[in-house]
């Protein structure tokens, strides 16, 4: 069942990737592991039951049925659903941890997403943040790059319309036909029309909540070689975005401004930090053509699912379960660790891992590092 | 005839040394350079007219009354003359290439002058920059550090103002007695009032000139670990000070402000250029308390002259004046460089060098780096 990177998965194959990334508790790590220890999505499904049973829960995998109306919904709209490994999937987005196996995107086939630069910042933003964010957006897009950001009011909101005609995307929170804050609605359609694109992993009618928005950030960084923040308070999504967009080892910039000012105390903090300070579109563009993403810790895409290399099933019993259970804890800890501690062999662990995923009892917060939910 | 670091010069070798660094053509670097060779600045005095009547120029050295009536008139205000290497003489300062000899002083005896920072900015600064200048100043001045400014209107003035209760330090580009902008003649008497200090390196009654400012800079960067440039326009008399401040070694803060303002753009660019941002005094306290500016590519002072090692005498001819001076050109030069190409060996190139100094036609801008006069 292997797939050479770079072709389209088939009609059936994109039906069951999307039953499998939208049953409960399968997020990205868990969608790669299944695959890479059962070869495919279909395959995966077929054992899913037995895997969940174990711990005792069952696992509500969408019937057939159900993905096809999201696939039909989404052509509906004008919408596809992108695959990871697929020609048009974000080429940058599989270098960072957790990449999301399918996005539904509308409109944008013809954006450059290889040269994109995310432009976020505070909502409340002042008129000079949101002018220099006019300046930057339209500079870099004149200079080639498309402009990423998360269609929010404020900063968000300035990238987005100044980089209108020459590309720009909208990364959502929420599903695709579900445009939050409301009045960015008309900012939206824009985007389509001008050929730009809107994206999210979100299924069809989600409606974002708070501990989605800084999922989307992740992606708003993802997506990009450099993230340039124009104005964010000291605890603000902005900066979650620029830790995030550094750990994805991206290039991070920041618009300077006065330490009077408590917009500016998130951009400053970040120059303290190490962020590279932008006044022009000039200013990043050199480090920019520089910046390559494949140079990250990840070292290779985190998405290519290694299909010919499936793990045994060791079928471990209850007294391996247990013994992990008690070497996990609430904080995140990395997998090596956990086969040290418990003694148990890394097949063993993976599938015990696996099921405990499945059963919603922990958290990926990569490919390597694990939680017991609390 | 040497002298231990430290010691005081007596009231007739004070007379001497006025002499000398009063005579035309006769900088500090010159001024060592003829300490190094006679051994003192009486022997050097009595020296002076027949090495300046070689290059076939007579060189006017004030006479002892003239230098006795500075002195009497200096003391008369309330000031006093201050010798490098002299227990009161700036801890920092000799640590700078070309370090004035001399100083003119007014009050400041209790100043702690090991912990100082420069702050400077724009004349037309903002309000927001003078209350930014006003923040560091005084929670430095809280920390114990003096705050060294150039008593110019605007962040100079704001930083004067804020640091009277803790202790600052006015550099001045004229004489003692030429207080410059007038309208801070009371901030100059607050100054004095409160145990702070004027200081300068130009004779009593000195007018100041537009080359005596940046001259002023360079002392204003060398009595302090570090200079914080609070605004300053892209080409300023405050980037130009904040560049001394880094041959000086010393470290160099920016507050950053809006790329929208251009009396922040110095500011920013210098944060781009490596100076650290700095938002609160906090931010920069934390790397005085490490810097050191005896770590200077220096290596040592610059200014306890060498008597012990006195340079013979070559008297050369003018088949190696004309020699040396095609070798030199108005770019500086190395003075090994000179040595190499002219052939004429350490002790001669520098005897002729010190002719050529006397007579004005060349300029020092280190001990090592020499330039014809255009």
């Amino acid at each position: 069942m292997a797939r050479a990177a770079g072709t389209p998965l088939t009609p059936s194959q994109k039906v069951a990737w999307l039953r499998l990334i939208r049953t409960d508790n399968v997020g990205p790590v868990t969608f790669r592991q299944i695959l890479n220890r059962t070869g495919s999505a279909e395959a995966a499904i077929a054992d899913l039951p037995r895997l969940s049973s174990r711990v005792g829960i069952g696992t509500r995998v969408p019937t057939v049925t159900e993905a096809e109306d999201e696939i039909a919904a989404l052509e509906k709209l004008g919408g596809r659903l992108v695959a990871s490994g697929e020609p048009d999937y974000p080429p940058l987005l599989p270098y960072i941890s957790a990449a999301p196996p399918l996005l539904s995107v509308l409109s944008g086939e013809q954006l450059e997403l290889r040269r994109s630069v995310a432009i976020v910042g505070a909502r409340n933003a002042s008129s000079a943040g949101q002018r220099m964010t006019a300046l930057l957006a339209a500079d870099l897009g004149a200079a080639g790059y498309t402009i990423v950001s998360g269609l929010a009011r404020g900063i968000d909101t300035a990238a987005h319309r100044a980089s209108l005609s020459t590309g720009t995307v909208a990364v959502l929170a929420g599903g695709i036909d579900q445009i939050y804050p409301e009045e960015n609605i008309p900012l939206a359609r824009a985007i389509i029309e001008h050929g730009g694109m809107l994206l999210t992993k979100m299924p069809l009618g989600w409606q974002p909540r708070a501990q989605d928005f800084p999922r989307r950030n992740r992606l708003v960084a993802g997506l990009s070689l450099g993230l340039v923040v124009v104005e964010a308070a000291k605890r603000s999504g902005s900066l979650i975005t620029a830790r995030l967009a550094l750990e994805q080892n991206r290039e991070v910039f920041a618009v300077p401004g006065s330490p009077l000012d408590p917009r500016a105390e998130g951009g400053n903090h970040l120059i303290q930090q190490g962020a590279r300070l932008v006044t022009s579109a000039a200013d990043s563009i050199d480090s920019l053509s520089e910046a390559d993403p494949s140079r990250t810790t990840l070292l290779e895409p985190d998405w290519e699912p290694e299909f010919d290399e499936t793990v045994a099933d060791d079928e471990p019993g209850n007294d391996a379960r247990s013994r992990l259970i008690e070497a996990l804890s609430p904080a995140p800890t990395q997998v090596d660790v956990l086969i040290n501690t418990t003694e148990l062999g890394a097949s063993v662990v993976q599938t015990l891992l696996l099921e405990l995923d499945l059963a919603g009892r922990i958290e990926w917060s990569s490919g390597q590092l694990v939680a017991l939910r609390s």
